[in-house]
């Protein structure tokens, strides 16, 4: 079988690293082009020095003549904005497109512009034509969906914790949808490979601080993925956290259970609504949900846990930010648009310690 | 003015610690002596070198003869049970005690069953008769009464973090008392100076965790605070992290705020509730919170937000886990108990970064 | 092929989980067996949770019955004493060997001896007439006598990061032999899994310390390869310090250049020396040499330098000291032991950032 | 008496915060202004907020028309260039200066120029009439000089942590003056406030590198100060290093010991040199030392080491790079040039853990 082949463009930031550790090895894909406006001319294993020998690609500018055009498919690992701009071209070549942004995670113009909104962002989309054809790409929620897709919203990190942690709460109606709590805490490289004032090392390495109270621009998916699973409209209160780590998220999610509902009616339903799903994991309280155990893999970890003193569901739910929460998800996109195995290239358990 | 003859007894726990790096330079107290079951023998400086030339006093056997008994106030850096065992010896000698456990945050012998009951501790206090005496000491909600006590039972970290941050909506109604979660993000120095495999460098640099979820030991003296001030039991639903970080507690904490309550109102009833407090600085939502503003000092900073979608209060409550949380307690307890400047010995920044 | 069927002893230490992290993925090989002292029952991925679905085997004692017998390749991922012991049991019944401490280091018992002797250790060898069979398992110094070994003492850390930044000068006579001084930095978990004060993550967050000045148990092995170089006795200074990092050592080596010796002719013989060793990368001056450029992989980078003013060599090795400096030359040696393409199941560039 | 009135320019930085942290609590001197060219109208509180309470000051501009010109002393916590154009003016106005740059470290034109070459400034200085007023801020080998000067530049922190290991054994002529090698490991603060690629958090958590391999621009002034010492030309091997740690230096220095030379005469020609020096503490191999020993603090530690296999002293020198190395030997120099005791404002253990 000929391999799939594969563009990235923003291969010089995380997300685009992230995907060529994972595509340099698949067994099924090859990366055939490195494209970024930033390090242009240079071989990205000067960028990532960690890459020499695996990946020696040169990065070349998004315009460059020589860039191939017979791709399979093309992450675009690019923040809101870029997607939207160029995607069509692509598509018209024939590839298929993962986009890591906002730009295609909402299927109707009317919701996108309400994301904009939310986010202040223009009130436009400039590939409006292709909207109806994007999937948001959660797999456990919308694998059929994608495995049909020529173009995917890849969804963000904080958005795969919490969907994954409350998902069968939500669809099954175990919790009250108004009581709903997300207090995530992130590692650094969620915001990406800039330099910052917040995360220069002397300023975060002993810091932790909230930002964005009840204003981070996930929530607008996070909310309309549940809604869809609930036939409702819901509101969540979300916070997220920064804190001196790398990678990892871990979200702990609080909702007020329904009277009656046990502990073992949450775990059965987690367990049948994830039950052909490769890279969740569901544990009870009893095990010690720490961030490494998922840390360089594909996996979410769900741990359940009550407090029966106030009745309420507290999910612990773990990812790599930059794995699951990122490249890891946009390659599962790709195996499943592909008709391939779900796992190819991601049955890895990272590194420890 | 003589100067306050202080002993310490756990000197070599980072709470003995924190007592000696904020004691060596206080105006009206003088560090008499050290006392410890480890590292008998050895100066003090031997085990921290940072306090060579500032304090080298030797570490003595609790049950050394030559302890001079002429103390006026003996700090129990100790866990739960020592200072129940030994706290009376040193009051009938005339000394005052401020122990850190949970030993004496209770006045009445049937509170402290029901605390020794949660966390499951034995039936009984070896020294119930002190009870009566024993004053909590938040001085924020409890000064006049530590003013005049003999024995005070400092607070836990997170319950300092806890109860400032709640004290006033609880007080004067603004939030639905059944609503309130506490989650809570610790540095690793709150759980003490001795090794332990989950604190080890590698398995914790780049790592995170929830842990005794619902069933921490300082929820009960956080419902029992705040049921004081409601004049009704409460109860909140507790979960504390552990990260990647040396100091600093970190509490996200919500409450659904009562109909029509707005921020400003919120505002108000903090300032006011504090208006005396050296050692609370109240901030709005524009205000970066990061955990180092608290760093090394006595500090409570508090930020009060709210999630107009949800109606959630959102109170973000930054301390140092052993300053404020700890030993800058203990040493503002000692101040109040003897009529000095409460910030005596107190009034530093902190270093940055 | 039937795949080789490989042991574990010391399987619940980080070099044990180095190893599985590394032959659960191999193609040619496969785990059957993990023994250790410590949790005994437990499956290892309930030590190691990231390893849940790859590896999942029980530890078993190293006295169980059960244990299979036919092995292909037993490795000893234990401290100096262990391998002495047992390592001769498993010869008898066929298995190869492969022992991470400094029991099988050297091939005659008067050079062990005199090993033992700088470290303290009792004089005497267990298993002395194993000694003759004992390799040294650093494949780019001894490929071919590992090759046909039955038993390779895998080589120390720093070790390997002292001896590949300096065989090519040693051998070529480049540098003078008594000016040799090698300053290595190490992350903490080149002390292994156990917790312990001066590795407390207060303790080292911003801590790094010199240790074991002059007195470092791999001093000895430097000393007798450089020796076996050089053809004549060595004696070099090294200092090993310990850094609030997890994984890799940097080596700072400096050297006096032989009169007339230009950087020119030093790189050109770094080269030629390793022009066959797929795992040493040469750099100039030029080359950002970061640790993390080989975290994650057997990769070791040397960065060649001279100081004009002073006419020294300064070599800055790196390597990751759970992989090229233990598990993963414990892998390379046991795919050359076996006649499998060096590179089998390590060609991974690791994880970043 | 009235208390000094001290400016400070560069108040924004590092270099500036760890000079208001000292004098803001210093008993003989005030705080009047705080200049800088960013964050102009800001409260330093808002930039650094642990200060709020203790320095509140607005940032002015530097031409700000309203900046006090009656001040006793400025410190110019500027890079190279800044000093050498404004300090002519501030000591116009009757002022005495302090500059943490190199402008002002050389007492001749000659030398700076040399200086600026090995650097590649600009081979001109703005201010070379200041020249021979200008002394070296090492208070340890230049204080009565320092104590009649009016103006003082304050030294480079890897050169107050190599010069204060060597100076003894380079004045006493212990060691072979060509057999220098300082092996200089930083924390990440020494670089200063502003954010870059390889200081971000996620590229530095756990990540080290050599850089500036024998080019360093502090070598001039160790080279320049030791061969004031030794009364001939020095030239020393240097390479610093830059770690995931916040705060401190450890510089590991190594020199060839003179025939005959023992331990002991060298730890009796350190307690000499050094015996009227608050701040410089010496200890024997035995002594643990780690670089928290003097996090926060204007120490300097001293480990006097031999190896007696290959007769090498080995220094092991640590400071904290922004107190002793920065802005604590500003005030020590302050101290020193208004005839204050030496310690004033610095006697501060700093803070453990």
């Amino acid at each position: 079988m000929e391999k799939i082949r594969v563009g990235i463009i923003g291969a010089g930031g995380y997300g685009g690293c992230g995907a060529i550790e994972l595509l340099h090895k698949h067994p099924y894909a090859e990366i055939k082009v490195l494209i970024d406006k930033q390090n242009v001319g240079s071989r990205i294993s000067e960028i990532y020095p960690h890459l020499e020998g695996f990946c020696d690609l040169t990065i070349q500018a998004p315009e460059d003549p020589t860039i191939p055009g017979d791709l399979d498919v093309v992450f675009f690992a690019t923040p809101d904005g870029v997607g939207q701009q160029a995607a069509s071209n692509w598509m018209a070549k024939g590839a298929k497109v993962i986009d890591y942004s906002g730009d295609f995670r909402f299927n109707s113009l009317e919701t996108y512009l309400a994301y904009a909104a939310r986010i202040g962002r223009p009130q436009e989309h400039k590939a409006q034509e292709l909207l109806p054809k994007a999937v948001y790409g959660l797999a456990e929620l919308h694998r059929q969906e994608i495995a049909t897709a020529t173009l995917v919203g890849n969804p963000g990190c904080f958005a795969v914790s919490c969907i994954l942690g409350l998902a069968p709460a939500v669809k099954e109606n175990l919790i009250e949808l108004d009581s709903i709590i997300c207090d995530a805490k992130t590692g650094v490289s969620g915001a990406g490979k800039n330099p910052n004032p917040s995360f220069h090392y002397p300023a975060r390495y002993d810091a932790m601080n909230a930002y964005k109270i009840s204003g981070h621009q996930h929530v607008f998916e996070i909310e309309h993925e549940l809604g869809l699973l609930a036939q409702k409209e819901i509101r969540i209160t979300f916070t997220p956290h920064v804190l001196p780590l790398c990678r990892g998220i871990l979200t702990t999610i609080y909702g007020q259970l329904k009277e009656g509902t046990t502990i073992t009616t949450v775990k059965e339903a987690y367990d049948a609504f994830y039950k052909n799903d490769l890279f969740v994991r569901i544990y009870g309280p009893e095990h010690p949900q720490v961030s490494t155990a998922v840390r360089g893999s594909n996996f979410c970890n769900l741990s359940l846990n009550m407090d029966p003193r106030t009745g309420k569901l507290i999910v612990v739910s773990i990812i790599d930010n930059l794995v699951k929460g990122q490249a890891g998800s946009a390659v599962q996109n790709m195996n499943i648009m592909f008709g391939l195995e779900e796992g190819a290239g991601l049955m890895q358990p990272g590194l420890y310690p």
